[in-house]
């Protein structure tokens, strides 16, 4: 059977600093991308600019939704209304969603940032809220979250496609859960493993793995991406955006 | 001949105080409203519960588009790019329209706030910006701005609809320009000629009066839209949204 | 016995709207302001003018920190590390501490905000990180909370002198404890009913009142503030800031 | 005759990411540190932490105001009042100063950000405002500024100590101004040369060189601070903080 999977990379996360030379970098080697939308990172300048090196690579174009919290970079969960929460995800997505029109694009996909995503990944609650913003905004939105997390449970209850995500750089227990940072092993820092983990990842039968995810803020994750995806490849994987 | 006008109020300003009991009162006289989109005041809850109540009272729903300056309330002019400008108009109303369209209805006119509304009122290249912003979410949109003013020639270029403000509690020149702030009389407090004020502007000759701005920041707003309001109508000038 | 009392209000709580003028009419019938620090509302400037305003009128210079959160004017509440408590309640109070200097003048007490003054009434580890803060900045700052609260007994137990708040404007049952919102009769709207109960409150045995808070942010509150404090001296209530 | 030189970095940059990591690694090779106090960048806790570790390694614990603009990192040239501008120093370098009080050690020197940076060195109204700021705030801080610049004869004008700044991986003209970014030759990326050109710096006759900027957010910013401290010392010039 021909597998495939994609490859995305949170991006357009700057500040003013040098994050956009890092994004120009990396996009190249990746199949989508999540852009900030202003809440934990980036701007308004940013979200388009971001979306026209998108499109100039040929790469999916996400929306990265978080908290507003720019101190913490939106990785502190808050407790926001529920009604809040779906109003500040659908904010966020149709913000990107009408710079994309502006540049002859569409977003493909959502994916929730930091605190979001791990409070979606764990509450129903969130998670349910996250995907009736995300189906408000277009029902033909691809939702992604960790893989079997109540966020993919939550987009298909929400009658949504979902992609499950999945880390290369993190170890896997036997029953498909990832073995907890500050454990012995948990983060995986060589390249070359991470390569081979990404294509043992797409070809395990107990986990679901329709994306993998490139953490773009280290030093070398457009050598990273490179190494994922010629191991891929190699393996006979296809690397495609999730809708294509 | 007969006349109609619009009368249109800024809401949605509130930031957890009791602005939302004042927005309340206010709606059920005004035909038109415009929402604040979180940048220079409001979140994304009051975005929707605004646009809601606004639903409820069935006045048309309008985007507030501002500076990111919550710290001045968008009354600061801010030196921005205009590509930055753009993307910041974009982002505002595009997000304002999702949540419209979520609760049933849809946007159908952009105001920019405070220092926006002066600088796109002056500076014709700011004026482009902006229209072009608003064109790119959705051409269908209605452009407010200053009667006379650069803002309303943007959107004639831009291909757009326009409806050109006028103030009742503010006194006119002969020549259809605003006696400024701070000179004798520029301001009028009085309701009743407020009222009678309104009636005047629409059925002067040397102005374009579409729209009434009734200050909803003021104690006795809802008296004084409620007067406006019955002075028009009994002077045979019919009040209605701009749209319909 | 001579008894007295300080009648305090929260001030520079605006954002480039009319709140100065506010300020400037009710400061004159109180003996201690409390001054936003700029998370929650206000700014570097609105703290330095209202320093001056306070200045003016000779009365007593407080902090009033709060959570770092505009949106919701600081009603929400966050849950940050403790840490970080004590860390932004010294931000906030060292800089307008820094400001009261640089205007001849010295800060004398602090006051938290919203959501912080109610967190820190509640939940003693809360309160001990405000007294450790207030305390780390200054040791003969008065702390102000919610009398009979766990914050003031925070401020004991770090050594600092403290002052127990009342609420004219809330009805209180026997206990001293006060009638929630939303139980019939729990906020009283009647001027001079406000000022009875300020009398009362003082000269109660079973809660200690030493200091009496204005809300300012309701249309007559210089009225009710000049009612509070006629009603008070004519009961013989010596009305002074609570250094003085 | 002995030279002395000290080397300072901007740390306490990061807002939830992985900067405190860089900052561990980088202080232990400077002499001074200018800690962001969260308008740019950072925040409460940070300001504490970085104090911590400042004083753990033995260096000179500085402030690094900047507009409030987390957006644009602090970059963008905000045009604000003289008042509000003397207000918004004085706010950061007083909160800093209360953490450093809280953990036994004092604020030395004050260094503004970014924007503020190169204003001030070119405005001397700016300039003067800062100046006035750091004096009110404590008359005994050194303020740090451009070699030459405008901020450095504001500080002399208010009776400050001054440390006039240089920058070992920029060319500078004869005359002592730096050659524009852009032109070619402008920075310097060799470590060698880097280190070479401290030395130069600091022994040259027509230009002040008070203190050393190593740029943080560069990958390898803790080597190439060893680096040109390593050669300072084998060049015979002592590098010390600036108050020792």
């Amino acid at each position: 059977m021909a597998e495939s999977v994609d490859l995305n990379a949170d991006v357009g996360e700057y500040d003013g600093r040098a994050g956009s030379t890092t994004d120009a970098a990396l996009i190249p080697h990746v199949t989508s991308v999540n852009i900030a939308c202003g809440f934990h990172a980036g701007d308004d300048l940013s979200m388009r600019d971001t979306v026209r090196l998108a499109v100039r690579h040929g790469v999916a174009v996400g929306a990265h939704p978080a908290f507003r919290d720019r101190e913490h970079f939106g990785r502190r969960e808050l407790n926001v209304p529920r009604a809040e929460l779906e109003a500040l995800v659908m904010a966020q997505v149709s913000a990107l969603a009408a710079m994309a029109a502006d540049e002859g694009t569409a977003v493909t996909h959502v994916k929730p940032h930091g605190a979001l995503y791990h409070m979606a990944a764990r509450d129903a609650a969130s998670a349910d809220a996250v995907a009736a913003a995300v189906r408000a905004v277009n029902p033909a939105l691809v939702l992604v979250g960790l893989a079997g997390s109540e966020l993919i449970a939550a987009g298909t209850r929400a009658g949504l496609r979902t992609a499950s995500e999945v880390f290369a750089d993190r170890a896997y227990r036997a029953d498909g859960s990832l073995v907890p940072r500050g454990e012995p092993g948990a983060v995986i820092h060589d390249p070359a493993e991470v390569a081979a983990r990404a294509v043992d990842l797409v070809t395990r039968r107990d986990l679901r793995a329709e994306t993998i995810c490139v953490h773009g803020d280290t030093p070398g994750a457009a050598m990273l991406a490179a190494g994922i995806r010629r191991a891929l490849e190699e393996a006979g994987i296809r690397v495609r955006a999730l809708t294509r």
